[in-house]
């Protein structure tokens, strides 16, 4: 399962970062390959300062060895082995019309110091950080993401989409990061779903995520804006860093145990504001847009 | 001792903002009085678009209460009172040549049930961020500090520069945020060094704040700059960020503990920017920098 799934990933972060230079149509993707000194390592892929994307991410790893003490006491397991890997994808459009997105597919393993594996799983999920608001990019987005879950399970929709709204939650600024999409993780073999099936749904979300994401940024990427707007924008990505470096357990974890610093922090925006105690007008569609971010909504 | 020493942050703050608008030329600072709804609350300066600072706060607050389950786990203390005021700095000027610089003074008590004082005890420190580096400018901000701790004790200076060093160590970058100063916390009577000589020495740190910094700011403020040493106060202003968010206790308390998010958070640059993998030029003054960030130095 393992290399059948690194394979996986491999070849789709072929398809993405292809089709995204196809959209952007200037910039093109800087590669860079690096290795874990404890085992495996990565093939980064960074855009920066294109026509649509200023800066984005489209990274994938594969690493494996003695689980580091700190994973020990996060998973509540002993001395294992463990092995990971996924596919970790962030785009942050220039134009303020156009949303910023962040998607994820996982695999992991652990074993005992036998070789025998004693635990594996999925997780991933993809997830949707408009600037403005868009209902129906809002409604495309999660329609995608429901009619792929739909596929396997009729409630993985409900289930995944609830998830992802509690995990994306700045908890200090009492809002969502975004408008959400989906989340999932621990997806292990039940006998009604097989590790097979988990794989079978887990590419499927990955193959899915051009079709959720492409028709948005072709709709909105030549939309005019102000330099309000745009500020605005700036001002928001502020809270996507607070997200990523208060609150996202991936980021933490990568910082925490010597991941590669320039890997996981590609999350991060290129041109970013903070100002004291900002406050959209009132009736503005920024203010709209705070206003949906305080209580998840129903897209679909 | 606490209502003493409330009245000298009040006072301290007033000084304090009174001079950096004089500095400064143009712009003044704006007060925001809050309540802590379980007891106590603050006053918030915050000084915007200046002609030398960009952005900065001067903030104060005394609150008061039960000490909240999160305290009590980071205390290792049982169910108690508490009061905690203090005056905290943080200004990022406009001038990328005119360093960012932090400090704070604090002091705290804990009571049992009974009303009785179980602990008390001072903290604080100021420390340097320069973009460019003037080992002049270094060193007259740790002579300062020095000459100031050695009225108290000959090995204070020492001690709390190494403190200082180590605190402000933003380890997933294995890089100084900045050049130091001095950091001290749990400052409790003892018998050569009563509580009333740790208020003088606090008292001493916080009165000799605008000596450290502002003949430092008077000399650069008018320096010339490109765009390109902007961008790099920027990427650098990145690095301040992520210190304040991902390590500053202070900072991960305040937003855990349901503390006033906009005076949190004045602490952060107004301008930011993350590229990929960024790396100054060799012979660079850019790399000097980093290289002095890599391994604390002795200023004097």
């Amino acid at each position: 399962m393992k290399d059948k799934f690194y394979q996986y990933i491999q070849d789709l972060q072929n398809t993405i970062t292809s089709k995204l230079e196809e959209v952007d149509g200037k910039a093109t993707f800087k590669e860079d390959m690096w290795k874990r000194p404890e085992g495996g390592g990565g093939r980064t892929r960074v855009i920066e300062k294109g026509n649509v994307f200023e800066k984005g991410g489209v990274n994938i790893s594969g690493v494996h060895g003695a689980l580091p003490k700190s994973m020990q006491a996060y998973f509540k397991v002993g001395d294992v082995d463990f092995f990971a890997c996924g596919l970790s994808l962030v785009l942050h459009p220039k134009n303020p019309m156009v949303p910023t997105v962040h998607a994820n597919w996982r695999y992991f393993e652990m074993y005992d110091k036998q070789g025998n594996t004693v635990d594996q799983w999925f997780g991933g999920g993809q997830d949707l950080t408009p600037y403005y608001l868009f209902d129906e990019d809002a409604q495309h987005f999660h329609t995608v993401c429901k009619t792929t879950c739909n596929r396997h399970n009729p409630n993985f929709y409900r289930t995944y989409k609830e998830k992802c709204d509690a995990y994306f939650w700045n908890a200090h600024r009492n809002e969502a990061r975004g408008i959400g999409g989906l989340f999932f993780d621990y997806c292990k073999a039940t006998d009604t779903m097989p590790l097979e099936a988990w794989y079978d749904f887990v590419t499927e979300m990955g193959n899915s995520f051009l079709d959720s994401y492409i028709p948005i940024v072709t709709k909105r990427k030549k939309l005019k804006y102000t330099q309000e707007q745009r500020d605005w924008q700036e001002i928001r990505r502020g809270r996507y860093v607070e997200f990523n470096l208060v609150h996202d357990k991936g980021t933490l974890f990568g910082l925490k145990t010597n991941g590669r610093i320039e890997s996981i922090l590609m999350s991060l925006p290129p041109h970013v504001q903070w100002h004291y105690d900002h406050e959209p007008k009132k009736g503005s569609e920024e203010e709209r847009l705070i206003k949906v971010l305080k209580k998840p909504k129903e897209w679909i």
